[in-house]
């Protein structure tokens, strides 16, 4: 699991910072018909026309966000890009560009940011944008990447977190609990490793959720696939810091109040079998969990025959009135408040 | 100079995360017209209507870029965001708005991100931009500080590095060395500060050059100067890296070569001053020492007149022929090439 491939070590003060940059980027393209001017000036310049324009902004942080004992540099860098595409997708925009700065110490040969770099290249053929700019300067001690996308918009088609009513549905794409299941495994793993090196764990019956984990998907495929169903969620937010969180901040921003059905909430058997393995509750997973980057979203009674049946879109519960407060209905037909823990970075 | 403000310390762990981005973002006005939705959803919403649009971004790292036993948070806020604006009026356009990323380790308190957040604010007032996002997230060791700056530019105003034809006059704003120098002193009251902490330093003699590393100011002054004269430059660039790295650029994104004149480079008194006590070269300061944020650019002979005179712009020398290379025309009138030192992020 704990790979060493770098077999090759070139120094990054080879390079120094111009030639470092030229060197990481020489390969991505423009495709974008925005992209006026990419990488290679003090700017890039764009053209969008007369779309609305969207911008959002993550950091990720070596033993904060991401454990490298376990996470693959490609995959870090896959997941960088999606972690802001997915805030996009959430205002119901298509993305279009983003911008990549990294801090790094000088224990990372060249050849690693080379993969971190091939990671981001890969994610950002997939989803069609154009790297257009960014910063690479060294750091005195771990990794960071800190990613802004850029997106577009109709003036009629963007989606905020207000604009839920009363009676809407409640309704989340794919599954959840499934990229904090897969933490769970590779934690587990790691302090396997750390006992027995030689060891060579058998993941396969965990292969889904720890793809959730270490390689998340941004729902670019959900904002088509409502586009083409002819919904307009009445709001709409990205599951990055688990359900629970989410729809509370749907619920402030809309001025509403909810009913969450526990039984409804979408779980892959992966999830269910590795809750039951590790002895964890599994709507609190779905509920707390977070890094799912699944879409979560209101829409209207009117457009339930549009999204029935749709295996990629669940309706997990209902929007109420603001005095009804906000709940979970348990599987034993109890009502609990919900509550968010999501994560606590600040936490000691 | 060395000082402890932080009376009241409040652990970052009290507010949580988004406690924390909503209470240091609170008092942040948006006043961009082409502000459509700021904080507080997945991303921002920005109208730019027929133009285009400009995107650039820079990480600032604690023990790389900035050093807090002299740096003040408050200057440090307000730097981190004039670094980034630079590059906007480098391209001859407008800044708008902002997005301000930090990384932050507990042994920050509340306090000190205000400090912080208020160096911010000031600069978004002064220099009228929305900051229209972020992410806050804790670090492992110190403070970094990723802001991406977007901007406006009509079509036909955009100045890029390429553009520059032989004959062009090269033209450099305000006076250079500035934030070197300053850097000097600061570090020499460092040393001074640590054998003897009760040591009053006397920097009257300093202000402008300790301001110049401290506080520096984004030439948006020159892009409407340069406007007003009716003057477009065929190229531009910020001076981030030092005179020499610039001009280098300059002439490669232009394929050109150029002579620059040692006696027409713009030193302040306090540099020259600051340069013979520290018993360095102005020169070799001018030319490497980077962080003044002067725009430099090249303008067709025939603008000559209209900048003639101008007290805050000075043509340094001219553009030649690619094949005639790039020169220094010493005091002495000899030539030396032209070499970039600029700064070296990732030397052991």
């Amino acid at each position: 699991m704990i790979e060493d491939k770098n077999q090759q070590r070139t120094e990054l003060s080879n390079l120094g910072e111009f030639g470092l940059i030229e060197h990481l980027t020489k390969n991505f393209k423009i495709n974008q018909k925005s992209t006026v001017k990419g990488i290679g000036d003090d700017a890039a310049v764009l053209n969008f026309e007369d779309k609305r324009v969207i911008v959002t902004t993550d950091l990720l942080v070596e033993g904060v966000h991401f454990d490298l004992s376990y996470m693959p540099l490609k995959h870090l860098g896959y997941k960088a890009v999606m972690v802001n595409l997915s805030d996009v997708y959430a205002m119901n925009g298509q993305a279009t560009q983003i911008t990549v700065s990294i801090a790094v110490s000088n224990r990372f040969p060249l050849e690693a940011l080379e993969e971190l770099y091939a990671g981001i290249e890969t994610a950002a053929k997939i989803y069609d944008i154009d790297v257009v700019g960014g910063d690479t300067t060294s750091s005195t001690t771990g990794l960071l990447i800190s990613v802004t996308a850029l997106g577009t918009v109709s003036e009629n088609d963007v989606v905020y977190r207000e604009g839920a009513k009363p009676n809407d549905l409640l309704v989340v794409s794919g599954d959840l609990g499934g990229a904090y299941m897969g933490l769970q495994v590779l934690e587990r793993e790691k302090e396997v490793y750390k006992v027995n090196p030689k060891n060579q764990p058998d993941l396969s019956m965990y292969t889904y959720i720890i793809e959730r984990q270490l390689k998340p998907e941004a729902r670019k495929d959900i904002v088509k696939l409502l586009q083409d169903l002819g919904v307009k969620p009445t709001s709409m937010i990205d599951i990055s810091d688990g359900l629970s969180s989410e729809i509370l901040h749907l619920c402030k921003h809309s001025d509403v109040g909810c009913d969450l059905y526990e039984n409804k909430i979408p779980l892959d058997p992966q999830v269910i079998s590795a809750c039951e393995e590790f002895n964890i509750d599994s709507t609190t997973v779905a509920l707390n969990g977070g890094e799912d980057y699944e879409l979560l979203m209101t829409i209207s009674q009117e457009d339930y025959p549009k999204i029935k049946g749709n295996p990629n879109l669940s309706v997990i519960g209902y929007v109420t009135e603001k005095s009804a407060g906000k709940h979970l209905v348990t599987r034993a037909d109890t009502k609990i408040e919900l509550k968010a823990q999501g994560w606590k970075n600040f936490e000691d």
